[in-house]
């Protein structure tokens, strides 16, 4: 794939007209004037423009597929995405391809690639924690092929994004600890890179600051490959100290709280009684580990209906605004339960 | 679809040939003498044969695609088997079609239909509990369409079928009671349509009769929808009878299991001191609750990836033996945590 060639949206700025209008004229399709068609034409001609095989078959030949990349499959935020994007898919008629990237930059272009040569109508995307370069993905949105991000989204251009407010959540839990009389919070933080572990910090920071309580860089520790094994190591050190012992964990997804919790037990120490703990995401698990863990609830299944109804739109609708659906964000909720409750 | 019209098969039954030269035959392809060509038409033509024109579609235009009919995406087995089928698929440029029941009949016609339409090379299905009419399946294989069924699978001619061992599991779980001297076990049975749900209650009942423990059938209940909140439900009632009261429950599903752990410390009964219990299928979740759960480990991932394999074979090789291949039956493996070991 060949970067840096006119696009339509080049011809469609210089002539102050929409991509629709250049995407019609050069197609020569009616309801155009002749001065249009021409006008196009011509600058198409001057800027070199070819318009990509892919793409055009793309929009000649409608598959009524649409392709989901995700990180896991095995994952139960995720698997609740999938199944909210194949109702929505189902009763309109589309398929939908899986291809999973097992957090890898290498298996993710690879799933680009399977997914073009599949003509694929558009696609929903949550990137790998390896991902920092979206060149593969801006591709496709300069093919003008509808892309949707959702929970994981990148910080470039003309993407359409959705996902929750992990901000709100990460605010809502530490805010819930404090009032619960904690105040040696520690945040068992996820992988840097992403824009969701970069908000949940920046919630946990506000609401710590916003109760007049003192940051301490010592409570906040990277979980990054989020298993429980990881978390237990990690909690087993941060509770060695028994004088800046933290009172309470906000664990950044449900799997490290879990790996948290066993570390706290197997020093004996309870829960909620010396140690309050909230996680993230309300896995399935969350109401029946024992004590029941408080959790933000991400409406997995909500994100995923909506990034369809976004998709479809985008696919049915070219002249669609972006701009107005570029970012939209979910509620998220938390949900009390005995493990960050002393008096449950 | 019509049924009841003379197929490849039958053709091939008649002349004592191949299924493959049959359908090379009437195709022309070289190879195949001109006697041969000539048997083969007149018969067809006698026998009123009509190739189906999907199924010639599919024969002629390989779609490098693979279709996956499923109950659930939301469920931990399920989404461990999507992850081995999607990496074999992957690993050999097939695409996966994803496509959900939500455990509907009427759903999984439409699915099929749905993969029909989109010229898949071959489906692998695990059936809804409502499904206990297979036509629908047994047309894609009369139409020669490579069928692999996981998990929940018919007792329908030709099928091949991937599974784990379900009896012998369920015995492991059982008898693993017994030896740590559990003698009222009670067993909280799957929907009794699914072959699964028989098999792991056969396996508790072989157990039982083989230690010399006589069947006491009010400890066989069945809790069909498979969540906590039902099994809850149960358990409170079975454990209602002091004197009756079970010592030990094998659940046919780790949610089950962990629906009757929240009602036996409801009840103020210790786990494994009073009350022993194993779950089937090792969900993410049964080594973090407390205590851990001793559970029957159902390989998800070696079942996807087998059934994938058995079903890239068909596909690229039609003259396969199906008779080989038609019942693989995986290992389980009992994993023996705190719930079911009173000295551990």
């Amino acid at each position: 794939m060949k970067l840096g060639q006119a696009t339509i949206k080049d011809i469609a700025r210089e002539l102050n007209v929409s991509s629709s209008t250049v995407s019609r004229a050069l197609k020569d399709y009616p309801g155009i004037s002749f001065e249009t068609k021409k006008k196009v034409k011509d600058l198409a001609e001057k800027l070199n423009y070819r318009p990509n095989a892919i793409a055009l078959s793309l929009r000649k030949s409608k598959s009524f597929t649409i392709g989901v990349i995700i990180p896991e499959v095995v994952h139960f935020f995720f698997s609740t995405v999938i199944s909210g994007i194949e109702e929505v898919a189902f009763k309109n008629g589309y398929n939908v391809i899986l291809c999973q990237t097992n957090e890898k930059l290498e298996r993710e272009i690879n799933c680009v690639e399977t997914m073009l040569s599949n003509q694929i109508d558009g696609l929903l995307v949550s990137y790998s924690k390896e991902t920092t370069d979206f060149s593969h993905f801006i591709n496709l949105i300069d093919m003008e092929i509808p892309v949707v991000f959702f929970d994981r989204i990148p910080n470039i251009k003309n993407a359409v994004n959705v996902t929750v407010n992990d901000f709100s959540g990460g605010y809502q839990a530490t805010k819930h600890l404090i009032d619960q009389g904690y105040r040696r919070i520690a945040h068992l933080a996820g992988p840097s890179n992403l824009a969701i572990s970069k908000k949940r910090k920046e919630g946990y920071l506000a609401a710590l600051s916003d109760s007049g309580i003192s940051i301490d860089e010592n409570l906040i520790v990277e979980c990054p490959s989020a298993n429980e094994k990881e978390s237990f190591e990690i909690c087993l050190r941060l509770f060695k100290d028994p004088i800046n012992r933290p009172d309470a964990i906000f664990a950044h997804h449900d799997i490290v709280a879990a790996g948290a919790m066993m570390a706290i037990k197997s020093l004996g120490l309870r829960i909620p009684e010396d140690i309050g703990v909230v996680g993230f995401s309300n896995w399935q698990f969350a109401s029946m580990i024992d004590p029941p863990l408080t959790s933000v609830l991400q409406p997995g299944i909500q994100i995923g209906e909506k990034a369809t109804k976004i998709l479809l739109e985008m696919i049915q609708n070219k002249d669609i605004n972006h701009q107005e659906i570029s970012n939209v964000v979910l509620d998220t909720e938390l949900l009390i339960r005995k493990s960050s409750v002393k008096n449950y």
